[in-house]
């Protein structure tokens, strides 16, 4: 694995790489409450649907962890309260919903009375989702792999490497597999505006695991297809609808539109986490709209004139006409997604139901 | 017009102001050689296709005006060596070359043996095609009218505005002559990576010129079309091939793909300068490509690890298939564009005939 974690549980402490810094600097924060998690998560130090979706659970274990313990009534209360909070931190990703509703799951149905059992389970369930994370990732690049060629050029857009997640990566985590197996890797990693996520944080990666790679800019997608050889493009996911209409970062939906007008395979990369069979299609999806600063500032400098309006969408629903395939660590989803991802749903569930505390 | 100019003459000084530096600061500049012409394309304190244009005709004037004037035959040797640096100064935009090769015209064809009246000469027609730009800039917006709806939502690429320009603009003088024609315009403005010439000069210029507008990242257009209303997108263009293939800044054809699966009319603001029948397709247009630190530095921030790979094509070629329309200051050429582009041109050539010192 990668020598850098974007989360880590540590003895009560919930330890972050600050990844509004990279790749500039490395910088850990700690946090011992939920309410800093969820300003963490809100602020984007920690990003990336299955990262957010393990902060989330953190969250809750740090609240458990530090209850005083004295009684079961008051440790349950503590931890509705901290789950309404970490809920609020942001709209998009259903893996944070996915993750607290897991574990308050636990807190409702336990019948202990014990503060320190419940606690424990708590901490112990958190881990659980968090390493769970991991071997979904190696699972998704595994399950790829049959659709990678022997040289395969890529386009990437935004992060969905071990920063995005608790480790290995989703989308990234499929060129990584690819390159891990022998395959000749080669990567246009989209820079990602307005927060620059490929530049920042997936260039940096790539480096980090010797993979060869080229940043662009967003618009330049389709003059790269037209005039170089592009073999597929890989995207990750903040949610997948029933239909299999998927959000992810802004600029996906362009990407996606580029990729059909040039026959170009147009995968996402989904932890069965992330597809949410409960809202029909894309257009029941929260979009996010963010501070206008994050276009407007670059670092310390302005590049508009003061007071411009701004529109500042944080994701694009892609429709599921575009895409051709989705990757879930327990297989491939393909057209129509209606009657694929109830299956591949259907079969996480089965398989937690053996495995999980 | 505006309260600002691109470019000027000033009795012998070419004064530009440097676009790198809006919209925080205003600094004008003062060149006395088409030596420091040439640098000030090359460095983009000056851009867009037609500003080039002029630019080039005002650093011949230069070199006229600046020669010691003992004889006409260095004269026409200082006008060479003149014309060969700027020629050197960017690859894509036809408009430097048509306007260095009107002026070269005149000096090649020219018999007179006083320098003084070769060297006015040149001075005259460098104002001439400066002035010319102002002109077919408000034909080109009152060509487009009929075309632009009551009430009108624009998406907008890059900057053609008065910055772009002599005065007025391409495709942003279609949205300002639509504004001032009592149209209720809105325009989307992409931000315009690398470069940001959407944030720092179109938002600007419409700031200015009370015209409302939000900016957007590149990559949000599909977005924006989904789920707002747009109804049409105006670009400019840097040259336009026989067939109507058109290069103009780098993200223009994504913007096209995304506008055709929408339905959305996608124009280009061009004037006759700016179409090259010379060249079949857009496969032979030369496309620039820039140092890669335009887009690994913002201001003073490197947004990106050091010794990262960087493709930073400045320029793509939008297929004619995506163009609705092309309109010029001689009308509107429809498709099939190797039918309409060659009237047009000619209906230039003609009126130039009559016009022209």
């Amino acid at each position: 694995m990668c020598a850098y974690r974007s989360i880590e549980w540590r003895d009560g402490v919930v330890r972050m790489l600050d990844q509004r810094l990279l790749p500039q600097q490395v910088v850990y924060r700690d946090y011992t409450d939920s309410r800093g998690v969820a300003q963490a998560i809100r602020d984007m130090v920690i990003r990336g649907a299955p990262a957010i979706g393990a902060a989330a659970a953190y969250g809750l274990a740090l609240a458990a962890y530090h209850d005083p313990q004295g009684d079961i009534g008051a440790l349950k209360g503590a931890l509705e309260d901290a789950a309404a909070i970490l809920r609020q931190a942001r709209p998009t990703a259903v893996n944070l919903f996915y993750a607290i509703d897991r574990v308050m799951e636990v807190v409702h149905s336990s019948t202990s009375s014990s503060p320190v059992e419940l606690s424990t389970r708590v901490l112990h369930l958190a881990q659980a989702i968090a390493y769970e994370d991991v071997r979904t990732n190696r699972n998704i690049g595994m399950n790829a792999l049959p659709l990678v060629p022997q040289d395969a050029i890529f386009i990437h857009h935004c992060n969905t490497g071990a920063l995005a997640t608790v480790d290995y990566g989703t989308a990234v985590g499929i060129i990584r597999c690819a390159h891990e197996n022998g395959r000749k890797v080669f990567v246009y990693v989209d820079e990602t505006r307005p927060r620059l996520q490929g530049a920042r944080l997936t260039a940096w990666e790539l480096r980090e695991l010797g993979i060869p790679h080229a940043v662009i800019v967003d618009g330049a997608s389709g003059a790269i297809m037209k005039t170089r050889h592009v073999d597929l493009v890989t995207v990750g996911c903040d949610r997948v609808a029933a239909n299999g209409d998927t959000a992810n970062k802004i600029g996906t939906y362009n990407l996606a539109l580029v990729a059909r007008a040039h026959n170009v395979p147009f995968y996402v990369a989904a932890p069965t986490t992330t597809i949410d069979l409960s809202i029909p299609t894309g257009e029941q999806i929260p979009i996010e709209e963010r501070d206008g600063r994050e276009i407007a500032v670059i670092g310390s400098e302005s590049i508009l004139p003061e007071g411009t309006e701004i529109v500042n969408l944080a994701f694009d629903v892609t429709p599921a006409g575009y895409i051709t395939a989705i990757i879930t660590e327990e297989g491939i989803a393909y057209p129509p997604y209606t009657e694929s991802l109830p299956v591949i749903v259907a079969k996480a569930a089965e398989r937690r139901r053996y495995e999980i505390v």
